[in-house]
């Protein structure tokens, strides 16, 4: 039946780029969709047999809860955890399943991980945070100390810089979007200004450089330019409304905002000033981009622009000719997202995707555009524009500035193609 | 130590208000909250044996989940389930502990319930949506076919019209924030405009009303006007990022912005066009505003412009003399917020508070003031203006429109007293 409703209204649609995508503002009216089922006036007011009612209409349900659960029915909706078997002793990873969230925010449950030396359980009430180094005083807080001080919330998307890594690989792998690029999620942070603590333990002249510890295993550590902590960076102590979970930090982590994640130190126990970067394990033997000729461009810190379609992505099926919803996330390290142009035909015409967020900085943005699908093949692609005039490059744009093993900071333009039978794969075109 | 520095510095202060409210553009360079301790040069650099190595520093952690967990050490941070004993069987609710949560969204765990008959836990592959009455083709929906539509993300509070009911008593209630104001919560919210589903329906001339039932054991059912339903109403499916949860109507509910939350009817399964409202059971003998003289007022539904300091509030307790920072939230059902003022002195004077927020319409805003607090009483307030210029009123203003025994839509302005030992109460003033 929604055939009979698709061709009965497609001459209405105002096509923006070829292959099939429309423009959202006119749909209106259309009744294009058509996903629905029709339904007999007759049947409804006289057929009383029809109607069943489903038990859960017939009784009282269960009771409210304290903390509460997704549905037994939303089992599926799960982060990809990585086999920690398979990789060093607690470098561990899950990825957020981009291709089943909608919106921006990523609910705590299903926000990103990455670990160098697994999750420690900590008691906040035997953690301090140590600031030390070229400061006039040093200070410790504890968990408590720092809830005293004044806070800010903002939403902030964050990525690992080592998110679509895979797609830098010879061959396209046949994954997901969450399988490739579900190192990234954005949450509503609330913490305290890292300015002002330094400001109480007062920067020593010549000091230049922020380092971070966590308490973790690892003691997994990463260095700051002191203009940038000064900016921006906060000590995050809740994330989406509620105290940061165990595997972001808790009780306390650096938020660095728009810069690649690894510098958001976890478990965060010291700061110290310094007239330079400390340059730590991780960032030395990783976090560095190789370069063509066996130099590496090390401290490359601000995530590239960047969007992704997450539906129809990797390893879905579309299971009906018509009108589909192309949807997905942009952000960028540098700004707000200013534009999303999204392809059907693989980059040879572009139409604007209308934008869906809160358009703030360094936020994730969700970007939507109908497109209809006549059964044809169709190579899907976006690109993100930044208000700092940045353009997503393409795959091959990207690889040509770095060697082939490197793998950090990948912020090409994505491609699913799309069969004749509806199935999509992860493509380079 | 912290008195030390507050003595050195308090002449710096920018007083905005009386009793003690602070400007927070000023408070940098005076290292004013000094609540972490001092560590000696030395101690750092030669003592090393005054370092305590934790536990979880000397050992791998724990291993990526697929769903994520607070940490133990946060399980305060939980919903106050009301008992279902106390009251009619399944009409249950449990409240957002706002006193314990920061920024603007509530994670979906701890956002508020409010349930009739209790919660279903229903087969989204079983469960149907049916659209009928003045429409020309009357159609049902399951659950995956709705996931085919155009979709739109926004963040929205959602308030109970019973929420601070119990600051109309005649007494105040010695209770936290949560207790009387936690029947409030927020979240980004995605789904289906109803606007897209009637449009292909198909509205029959003459309907003006739409009616929408639950699927409960209760077949809640809650009416509104048509020009609402097509102006910004949609079936909400997903709640930050994932499915909404059985306690938020799982698999799909109405969401109608800035409006009471009984008429975002959960577990939608029934929109029916009409000429007029269907005067359901809970649009009769609840959810209408009782008049002075015996009358009551039926479709009440925008929700009043209103704030709330959340920290300090009833039950806690300033440990210590100095800086603190005033935290809470506002919103309004007719708009964005544009102004919160906050008082110390119950009133007589008032300070603009900082707004936290995104600044979008219907979303909670948090609002924060530096408050120096020096051991003498006091009564904290906070009111908010919206973008429609309407004031939170006081509670005697509300009071005075409305039958003493009705406890809807109470907006008033909530006061906390501090006692010289700084335990703080909820008192009417």
């Amino acid at each position: 039946m929604s055939e009979i409703n698709n061709q009965n209204n497609k001459e209405g649609l105002e096509h923006v780029a070829g292959n099939g995508l429309i423009n959202r503002r006119h749909l209106l009216g259309l009744g294009l969709v058509g996903a629905g089922s029709l339904i007999a006036n007759s049947a409804l007011a006289a057929d009383s047999s029809r109607v069943q009612i489903p038990a859960w209409s017939k009784m009282p349900g269960r009771d409210p809860s304290s903390y509460g659960n997704p549905s037994f029915f939303a089992s599926a909706y799960q982060r990809l955890a990585g086999d920690p078997s398979a990789t060093l002793p607690g470098s561990g990873v899950s990825r957020s399943p981009l291709h089943l969230l909608q919106g921006n925010i990523t609910p705590n449950s299903l926000h990103f991980e990455r670990h160098h030396a697994g999750i420690p359980d900590i008691d906040p009430a035997a953690h301090r945070l140590v600031i030390h180094g070229m400061v006039r005083q040093p200070l410790e807080f504890s968990y408590e100390d720092l809830l005293a001080y004044p806070m800010q919330s903002r939403i902030y998307f964050l990525e690992c810089s080592g998110n679509s890594g895979a797609n830098t690989g010879a061959t396209a792998g046949d994954s997901s979007a969450a399988a490739i690029h579900g190192l990234l999620s954005c949450a509503e942070w609330t913490g305290v200004s890292l300015a002002t603590l330094l400001d109480e333990a007062g920067i020593a002249e010549g000091a230049s450089w922020v380092t971070a510890t966590g308490a973790d295993g690892a003691s997994m550590g990463r260095s700051i330019p002191l203009n940038k902590a000064l900016r921006d960076v906060f000590i995050a102590l809740y994330q989406n409304g509620e105290p940061i979970r165990p595997e972001q930090g808790y009780p306390m982590r650096l938020f660095v905002p728009g810069w690649e994640g690894n510098v958001s130190v976890k478990w965060l126990t010291q700061i110290k000033l310094d007239d330079g970067p400390a340059n730590f394990r991780d960032e030395t033997s990783k976090y560095t981009d190789l370069l063509p000729g066996g130099k590496a461009l090390q401290f490359t810190y601000p995530m590239g622009v960047k969007s992704l379609i997450t539906s129809p992505s990797g390893l879905m099926s579309l299971r009906r000719q018509g009108l589909h919803e192309v949807t997905g996330l942009a952000w960028s390290g540098s700004g707000a997202i200013t534009r999303v142009e999204v392809s059907a035909d693989g980059g040879r015409s572009w139409a604007d995707a209308s934008l869906d967020g809160t358009g703030q900085d360094l936020a994730l943005t969700r970007f939507r555009i109908p497109w209809l699908w006549e059964g044809g093949p169709a190579v899907l692609q976006s690109r993100a524009t930044d208000s700092a005039g940045q353009l997503q490059p393409t795959r091959a744009r990207v690889l040509t500035g770095y060697d082939p093993v490197n793998r950090y900071h990948f912020n090409g333009i994505q491609s699913w193609s799309v069969s004749a039978l509806g199935e999509v794969k992860n493509v380079y075109a």
